[in-house]
């Protein structure tokens, strides 16, 4: 693996590396890790990397790494930079034989992602999204339990994600996570709904197996100042005539990253909060509340593949993040040795999710722009 | 007391009886308790009320007991019957002098609920409308946190009200607490946000002290052959700029009564769940979260006065409920006898109320009808 | 109902009074509400009592009201004194042909409960012990399920009963509830192994069925100054080879009334916390946690009983409390009336569990006096 | 890094594997897997390891290391076999100059225990013990907040370990974990009270900075045909005068892994639940609970640099256990460079703690077997 951005005070490429190399399958063997080519070689240094492979810009990485024999160059990109900076390297990777992991939303437009979407297309290279919150296994096995008809129909969908880090100018002055992230030039269109909205939308479908078909907006700035939405409530219509909710904030002040999800069919409902991952309760009107929890009990194959320690010893965020890591590892490796891979491991987040994302974000502002009550899901 | 409605086997007039007789203040004196004579004797009889207090009809009732001594007669009437027969009986009790304690919402439609709100003005009685969760010390506590600053000004307001009841037809085939309240005739033009949307909205400005003024609801009914909603998402505006979703449900399958209320400030936020009422959950984003309780360390004066029994007692619904009577009781004994009565007993429910919750009530049913995003609350 | 103790600034007359009269089945007809007979009036007078009603001591409402004829007189008398002022008013009510209630501990040592236990075998009249804790509806589903070998043959027990009150003595300096509490003279020879340490034994037992054999007590007086213990933790033996631990604490600084109960079976296990009292979690290894809440799916017969109100809507303290008055009142009026009563109303505490409680006060005194590990539990 | 033990179908291995290199200061370089060859070897691969550096036996592996140049060869053992294979890789890598990590309980018997101490001390080398649950942000919180004398002083301590995964022997016939840790030759002279008991009594002691004195211990073997107690309660008294009860079990039928603590001061009490780690709760009777919260707000030093990402982000298992591991090879790092090291770093368990530990064990069954109530804690 080669990495593009994650710098040494970057969040989130830690966690990426952290993810990447959980399971021993990933090796970080080069980087660009900064537009500052110091701090680039600093970052490469402190991960004990060979001074030669790491890289002023993403571009010579792609070069050098290019020239070097099979089986010692890298063999895919993550790319870890701010949203603008997702496109440029994730084509030049995909044009020059690599894969791609990139972080989300995968671009900064829809008209990018559709770009993008073509050239893995062409190249037929794989490509994988780190909508890393579909890695939980309980996140996962709500998703089997609906595929096998544990709740019927489904009626209704709340998902909500409320943080409070940006309920103040002032908390966030200096603060490099914050910074891009409010500037439409490196986030894109939208603020919260383009950081965790899209977060929302994604582990809404991805659970359900359902579709969002139109969306009535109401996008905030709270903090005066701001130039993006720190906040959005979104009435849902799903293809198959469910209904939901879906809000997020980064001003609910109080709240970390309490992610969670309610969903209820004709049979039952199911609620799953990021917060206590490894619990997911299963809710019927005849049996009341059970606790499902990861590695308890009969579960399915796809949240017994996502665990990796016994029942009642805690996986996080780092262990959900690396099972995307770690299916899209499995399944370049049986690529590369021209095996077949088991189906579950095909189970990771890709162009078709990001393309998704992109189109929400941009259903969000034309919907809160609008004085029509619904407006389409424009993929 | 005299009570109209609340036989045998509905369920809300054995709450209000209790609720009334909890602190000793309020006696049951007399009551129509039915349409069927029969029933409302049998009614009268296992309350051990004597017979001749047990009338066939509330008309009856007012008349007759409007012929006794005063100190005999009763001092109000409380209304427990179905929304389409609190009108008629509220009216007529008025008329004759007597105090109305009511149920909610207050009336069948908005212009039935103006007229009454004009018979309580020209008569000068009290009527007290029995939003029964105003009552509970922890909602008590968020409003006098709110109205005291600790939230600075609010930004955010999520309020929730799923239940799972009436997730099918056959669930309550035969139930008469289902039966009518699906029944337009008997219910008004709302199912869901009638019954408990109201309780929503009123929760969320009871608590925040702010108004609702536009919303743009999206209702359904999932459950074939059902004449009312039995659900409904709706985005909120509120008078100082605050937005807000309110979701109520009836087939939220698993779903008890879980009502519940978050509000996002400036400088904090609130949570409050019914079914775990003794906790409200304070939450900064610079001191994480602190669980505020029932009857531990420093409260308002409001919450104080709500709470019968030491801290770690849990207090309930019923405790809830009788604290509405308990003040609506205070505040006619002070009336009665001429007395100042301390404001913190002028804390419960009447007639503005009442009017909100129909104007809600139309407001769901006229913007889930329209294509425009916003429909002023019309009031 | 007759009352003796619980002047108006008690704790515990009070919560008597709300409980009995929940349900519409007892009525206050008469009391001696204390030793001062300005507060007995004062009490009297604020419960709308008749003057004549409203006695001095209790030996003189007992003689006076047997004067009464029957259908007017008390049929019972509720005793809600300290400690020490339990037996003489029980005795005297029973000689006279009055039924009992008696809060608990029963009396204020071993001696003098074989002694009541003897008086009410010769009368033959009713005897209740306000155990309350057993009222909780999943209290009684926990006992059925146990019943019904659900958990297999029972294996271990921890009971917790941690109260933070007595932390300090200036927290309770003037405080009349810790006062004769901490008092050995009127409490007995246990502080709080008798205040509350009782009330675990007992729920343990009635839980289980099962009772303790012997048992090994560590009692501890953090405070300084205090008479009594203000902490103790119990190692148990069960009669059935269970073993178990039994802790209570009045100074576990923060703690409210966290009384809870854990039972493992050699087929799964239960939780109940007093706090959140309306869940009863169940656990195996093969399924991980279900809730079961009161009102929701199939429960007992038993929990049914106990029940008033819809699923959701809390029922807490007071309701539990006067599900043991419910109970009672229903034995009573079958017997008044000639009837058998239906077994489920049968489930009172009464005179045996009486006796345990103060036999395990005695065990655990002797317990911690003695350097064995183990002591039978004397009866 | 060079492992001894952790094979392929070992629990623990790869949890060590995991948490060593989760932090990019750690590489495993080479390992002697297993007592089977092909086995170690198969381990190896799968792992990336170069063929000659994976070796039949601890003893090659030792040799074989310290042949090769300072710089290539491993700096450091990790043991992470069965306890009775403690001991001896350990004490020949302290002579042959290696630093040591080693799993606990650190060896079969206190004088084992003891006789690593000396070596430890003679060779002057680095020791680690993973009592890996030291390593939690929120437990560092604990013992900080308990230093700087929030709690003040210490009255009482529960601490909780059950499990229910040895509830039968159906259950774990062929289960390799089950099977050594129920085999004294493997396991030591104590079953749940050495796997976990001792994690309970570290805990106790870490957090609170006192030392257990004398102990009461009531030791059972529920499951017939099993050798080892599979559960244990003991009450305990420390140093300062406080008293508590330790609690352990592998019975607790449908309980995961729910190690638990609850510590009661003089002026307020912590609780803290391994399964959820991230949440501490600080109560106090003035205040009320706070649930202090990694990541957020004012926090030690200590919790601060225990912290891997975000607030909200839930760290687990493998994240505590990679502190233990990493403030180790900070420690070595320091010492290797002949650098100072930050004293935060220095926080990890050692040889202390693995001698306390098998007096733990030792004095269990020391007091197990007494007819005496109290046996001191034999060091």
């Amino acid at each position: 693996m080669g990495m593009v951005g994650g710098g040494l005070d970057a969040f989130i490429g830690a966690v990426h590396r952290r993810a990447a190399t959980m399971d021993h399958e990933i090796e970080l063997v080069c980087g660009a890790f900064s537009a500052n080519p110091e701090k680039s070689k600093a970052t490469g240094h402190s991960l004990y990397l060979p001074p030669d492979r790491v890289y002023d810009t993403f571009e010579e990485m792609i070069r050098r790494e290019k020239e070097l024999p099979e089986g010692e160059r890298m063999d895919f990109v993550s790319i870890v930079t701010p949203n603008h900076l997702h496109f440029p390297p994730a084509k030049l990777a995909l044009e020059n034989g690599f894969h791609v992991v990139c972080d989300k939303p995968m671009t900064i437009n829809l008209e990018e992602a559709k770009a993008l979407a073509k050239i893995v297309e062409e190249t037929g290279l794989l490509f994988c999204l780190t909508h890393n919150y579909t890695g939980y296994p309980m996140v996962k096995e709500a998703r089997a339990m609906i595929k096998a008809g544990k709740l019927g129909e489904i009626r209704k969908v709340i998902v909500e994600y409320p943080q409070g880090w940006l309920a103040t100018m002032t908390d966030t002055s200096g603060n490099k996570q914050a910074d891009w992230r409010t500037d439409p030039s490196r986030s894109g269109a939208a603020g919260c709904m383009g950081d965790i909205g899209t977060h929302a939308e994604n582990l809404a479908e991805y659970i359900t197996g359902l579709k969002i078909t139109e969306m009535c907006a109401d996008l905030t700035t709270y903090v005066p100042g701001r130039q993006l939405d720190d906040d959005g409530n979104v009435l849902l219509h799903f293809e198959n005539g469910a209904k939901g909710v879906l809000h997020a904030s980064q001003i609910a002040n109080g709240e970390e990253n309490d992610f969670n999800i309610r969903i209820y069919g004709e049979l039952g409902g199911l609620q799953w909060f990021q917060m206590e991952p490894n619990t997911l309760i299963y809710k019927t009107n005849e049996a009341g509340a059970r606790r499902i929890r990861t590695g308890v009990g009969e579960l399915s194959p796809e949240s017994k593949a996502a665990t990796r320690i016994p029942a009642g010893h805690p996986e996080g965020f780092l262990e959900a993040f690396a099972n995307i890591y770690h299916n899209f590892a499995l399944t370049l490796r049986a690529r590369m040795n021209g095996e077949q891979v088991d189906p579950i491991y095909l189970d990771f987040p890709g162009i078709e999710e990001g393309i998704r994302g992109l189109a929400f974000i941009e259903t969000c502002i034309a919907s809160n722009d609008s004085t029509e009550k619904w407006t389409k899901f424009k993929e």
